[in-house]
């Protein structure tokens, strides 16, 4: 075999290789599929934000009638393994194509690049999945607050313990959160510069959340983190998110998601402690 | 040209390509520093597996002594923004020339391509993500068993608690988490194919913890999930561990971390309980 012949198969064999690492990125003729429960926000709506946001056309599967292949049917088939793919612990997870994700810092990585959520380059992409994941923990220690015991418990099986931990987290872990997140965003207002991310969509699902789970904390707190509020203020203005948040697609906050409105634990801090 | 020299060929090909991707990525000659809490293995322990799986070179910063740049000063220096680089909420975090970056499962992601520990193709990394997610997942909430309240009270402030937590965890958590990696590690006795990946080092690492935090539970339990116990003990057996394991390096559990012994917590469930 000659050299020339010999390279030409080389590249050849190259640019198969990039086809189909091309391949298994594009499968954007395959619709984007949402599975989450049906009538909470949880931890899938920074996912449905980022949809949103993008004016990208996504199912959200089990919020369509059992009869059209909807309700938590559609979610159990996957977590019994009667769907091809990954098989997810729980939900939220995202079909596209042939693959099955879940975990919504994961998802949102996966979509970010595709709907222009996220700039390209490797240090913006490692630093917006450290705050995701950092949200994230801050959405399950708020979860926790309500349900510190089981999660198999009722809450009023746990309401004392509730009580032990309302206070702490309102007076320790929200401060540290929240003044993290607002020490990020002196940079430019973003929290991953130069434009809005997904991380942002997801900060302002923090805020929403935490205002409905703890109105009085928070009315006595957001002055602390005025570029938080700020950023809150900016997402809920802009132009798909307003038209989403005002519409039917938008689950309405309730008891029986992670940010829940029990007006015993929401014992405001005592406006003169330094937070 | 025979279709096995073109085969090989291709192979050779594809593994320039790989190779020339890798030299893309490798931006920096810079060492890996590590920095974590000294005294505890917690979520800094699989990083530290992930190195000494690779025998990689690495500084685990804050073990060395205040004299030589170490200690928990080290790490202070840059949760206050003292240091250049985004600022971490909490370790462990690594510094890798100009980044840092913080949360284990963002660490292992971004050492795992560059140290041959998860395959190339997003398919597989996106499985391998979502994997450690769920592992971190399981990790926090081993360690709210016995913080239930408040990470800033003592174990004893909270003991009536943590055993009320107690058998809910290991009744309904533990066999939901280790049922779902037992049913993933199904098709060849990797978490993520078709060799080891960061992920096995992870599951490693929370079979051993569990076993240390509930030794009469885990030795219920185990034979339920006989092939996570042969991915622990072929973890356990691979010669860099093996010698890790038995070295100074690796850091004793001890009742400050997130596995701790606590007996009154340990409460084994029935054993005709089926899990």
């Amino acid at each position: 075999m000659d050299r020339v012949r010999a390279g030409r198969m080389r590249k050849r064999a190259f640019d198969d290789a990039r086809v189909a690492a091309y391949g298994q990125r594009m499968t954007t003729q395959a619709p984007y599929e949402l599975y989450y429960w049906p009538t909470i926000q949880g931890r899938g709506e920074p996912i449905r934000l980022a949809f949103e946001e993008t004016g990208t056309p996504y199912v959200d599967v089990a919020r369509k009638p059992e009869g059209e292949g909807g309700g938590t049917a559609a979610i159990m088939q996957f977590i019994k393994g009667d769907q091809p793919g990954l098989i997810p612990l729980a939900p939220p997870f995202l079909r596209h194509g042939e693959l099955v994700i879940a975990q919504t810092a994961n998802i949102l990585q996966y979509l970010a690049p595709r709907l222009g959520l996220v700039p390209e380059d490797e240090a913006s992409r490692v630093r917006a999945n450290q705050l995701m994941l950092t949200i994230m923990d801050m959405i399950v220690e708020t979860h926790d607050v309500h349900h510190p015991i089981g999660t198999s418990l009722y809450y009023d099986d746990q309401k004392d313990a509730a009580m032990r931990v309302a206070p702490l987290f309102l007076r320790e872990r929200l401060p540290k959160f929240l003044g993290y997140f607002e020490r990020l965003l002196s940079r430019d207002g973003h929290l991953v510069s130069p434009a809005l991310s997904y991380v942002d969509l997801a900060a302002f699902q923090l805020i929403e959340g935490l205002r409905y789970a703890f109105p009085k904390s928070m009315f006595a707190f957001e002055p602390r983190v005025p570029l938080l509020s700020a950023l809150h203020t900016h997402v809920a203005g802009r132009p798909r998110i307003a038209a989403y948040l005002a519409s039917p697609r938008r689950v309405r906050f309730n008891e029986r998601g992670i940010f829940r409105n029990y007006p015993e634990l929401d014992v405001a801090p005592d406006p003169d402690v330094r937070f």
